[in-house]
């Protein structure tokens, strides 16, 4: 039985077979509509994320499959202070597979070192969320034919933005990809990911200026900033517009640019866009479910365990508040030594010891 | 494609169409039970009513389909802030038909026109809910054998009541309705209501005496009356026992006459009546469910668009508070003339600009 | 058709046989993956409960059947003041069977005489909880192979603990059972349990240490102990830790004593004593969905009703403030004599009148 925690559990290989399978979905569903039949997905998510539901419960039905669905913590055992670890067992005496979404950071592999089924991290706080990034990646092979030697353009809250670096790990293991980092000051990427660049010499530049950036880029990857990041509003107000890409503003990009989104949007990229044909994010959504597909497919088939060939301590304590290592029942503390960087980091968060 | 947001964008023949569908459904249910197979409903309830979510979902479940829920704005991606028609272009990705409910008026519309799939308006507001009168319609014809001729007695909040307008706009089709309208002064349908009844020329008296009424009629639709509706509680206090329908009302009634509820009752029927054959509130319930069924089956083979021939002006703004246009991400004004009233009305919440 | 409110609806004969179609369902779950196929349940949770919902709902889906879900009297026309009967009798309308939890007591009978479909009922308020016994049920028959001469230990909340009850009404039926009450003092069985025992002369002990019982356990039933429980926090604190199952107690125990829990745990049992082959309360969850599928197969399949043999007097009424007789709509009272205590007993919730 293998899960999905991180997009880096999955080789090149395994991405590339991934992108075959979502091809082949696309062309010809009715093949593949009855794969699951009699099999069960339990979507537990225990904070709001209905795009994300709805994508896992859409792959899981448009397969054949069934599903089982919690929303909300309320909703849920949790509120009645039972562990990850218990729900994770007790859910594998009723499904096949589990998507779980959690607002504590390491609780996906909590649950997938419990589960006796294949568990899929559909978003653990502001830790991983893979799903998102296979998304990305079969719409950047769909509209672009190739993963090689692309300029990707990266623009607004690079500091938190999970599924950004998600996806600049992932692009970075491709030939000839080059990064574009455009924010303000206040958020551009942590320190670890631009060590993780130069360490691997992926070429990048940053900048504050989507304009500027604009005409050199292939993929414009835009994300929402959120106002409650920022400390000094004024500036907050005095710069949020030059992070909206409107129809001026895509004149200066290439014919063949790509525009991707996460989504939800609220207002970075103007309404106005939306029928501009580089405006993929809505394409994006739809390769969402179809990638599901292909990963529910590829894990429910899989035999091995999930790889784990890390040396951990258990001397440190974790200081992320919102690790799943702070409150999970007699969970041990574990840590794993960084190559190069000559720290130790939480197993579960990530976060440096 | 097709939606279905007013009662009124149905024709007289399409009604009659879907109430044949809805027969042959009820006549042998088994010949329609594999007819959505491999078909995805998004019930999208972005404000409680389980009642008409769970007909939808029963609805489409017995037509071999799928369905995808999602129950209040908590658990919605619309809490961070998304439009909806952003909502309704990413779930047009993952199911194959929409059913909406939503508490801003208009909002159905919106979705409508930004879905690549159908769209039934479940309620939107104080606005429409067309598929309450579907089911309102199956009965009155189940029951009665047909739409000609009939008295229809409506007793409670004409004011407010969302069904009380479309039932009387649909029975108004119909040769030789008249209309009793049974409530307290301060309940009395709107002026645009009487308007309308007149300009038609459909007959209709208006009193506040339901025991008078009783006698003459072939149908009494009852509604709620809620104390919240009155300024003065001891107005409410007065005379809310005489809209209670009750055993000893009931004997002044035809023999055949049917009581119509489109529910949940609070009390304005005694549980007495339930037994009485001419109760026909439950019966109303399940001929929901099989309207929705047809409505299903019909806008899944539709191929056209929906209509709109309508000319708009946009230089008025919508003073409805809880219109979409009010919330919706640049969503232009739009305003169509009222022919005879010399008015606009908004197109999306239908109020006076 | 049948409902189940209390596990003593069901006959030793009739639980024999939901036995004996759960060990058949286990020993080949495909012959029954198409049982259900085009009937659908309802699960109307109107308390949250995940882990009762999901076992109910994946029992159904295992079955071939749809699931209609309901969470939250938030979601649910409960809201607007609809009557239990009401949502029964529409529920009716739209799926085959209903499983329903609810926190006022009785609510599910309420439910099972209005519906015209078979109800389950899935806890009403502290009062029963029978598919949690029929887990238990089926477990102690695998894990032991008999009901017949077991010493049965019960430990923690004994005085509100609603499985408690009923797992000791359910084994006090089967030839040899002696319990072991482990509790302490404020937390002991109500009277009428106790008098119970006594009438029907099945052995009993009493004991506030756990410790001391182990040894002469074939099963041992673990419960939570709430602190809200202890008007004397203190007390709480001083002996909570005494009822802690773990690996250093478990040493004292028979080598195939069972240790059961209805779940969710918090920590009174040791996440250490999980791997212990004795532990079986995750064993149990999986039997909990197997005689979930037992029960609706069962009750699918009857025709007969529900009996009730008993009397009722009508002048009585019910002090229970949890009672569905408090506030269900032209809901009259009843009570029945309880032979032998000379005393009424609400025919509801079972509180005296």
């Amino acid at each position: 039985m293998r899960s999905l925690i991180d997009i880096l559990d999955l080789s090149v290989e395994e991405l590339d077979g991934l992108i075959q399978t979502a091809l082949a979905i696309i062309d010809d569903p009715a093949r593949f509509s009855q794969c699951c039949r009699g099999k069960q997905l339990a979507a537990l998510f225990f904070e709001p994320s209905t795009r994300t539901r709805l994508s896992f419960e859409s792959a899981m039905l448009a397969l054949g499959g069934q599903v089982l669905s919690v929303t909300g913590a309320g909703g849920s055992s949790v509120s009645k202070g039972e562990s990850i670890a218990d729900t994770a067992k007790v859910v594998s005496c009723y499904a096949d597979i589990i998507a779980m979404r959690h607002p504590q950071e390491g609780a996906a592999l909590v649950a997938a070192e419990n589960a006796s089924i294949p568990v899929i991290n559909a978003g653990d706080g502001g830790h991983c969320h893979p799903t998102q990034t296979l998304a990305d990646l079969l719409t950047i092979y769909r509209e672009k034919g190739r993963f090689t030697g692309l300029t990707v353009g990266i623009c607004g809250d690079l500091k938190y933005g999970r599924t950004v670096h998600s996806l600049i790990g992932a692009m970075s293991r491709y030939e000839g990809t080059r990064f574009v980092l455009i924010s303000p000051p206040e958020l551009a990427v942590p320190d670890y990911v631009r060590a993780a660049l130069r360490e691997s010499g992926i070429p990048f530049s940053e900048t504050a200026s989507l304009e500027e950036s604009l005409p050199g880029l292939d993929l414009l990857y835009m994300t929402r900033i959120q106002r409650e990041r920022f400390d000094d509003l004024a500036l907050y107000e005095a710069l949020k517009d030059s992070y909206v890409l409107n129809e001026e503003k895509m004149k200066a990009a290439k014919a063949d640019m790509c525009v991707l989104h996460p989504l939800p949007r609220v207002n970075e990229i103007s309404v106005a866009v939306d029928k501009d044909p580089r405006a993929c994010y809505f394409r994006q959504a739809f390769n969402g479910k179809i990638m599901r597909m292909a990963l529910i497919l590829k894990l429910l088939s899989e035999k091995e365990e999930r790889r784990d060939s890390r040396r951990y301590v258990h001397h440190l304590h974790c200081k992320n508040a919102r690790c799943i290592s702070r409150t999970e029942q007699e969970l041990p503390q574990a840590f794993y030594a960084v190559p190069g960087e000559g720290i130790f980091r939480c197993r579960y968060c990530d976060q440096e010891g």
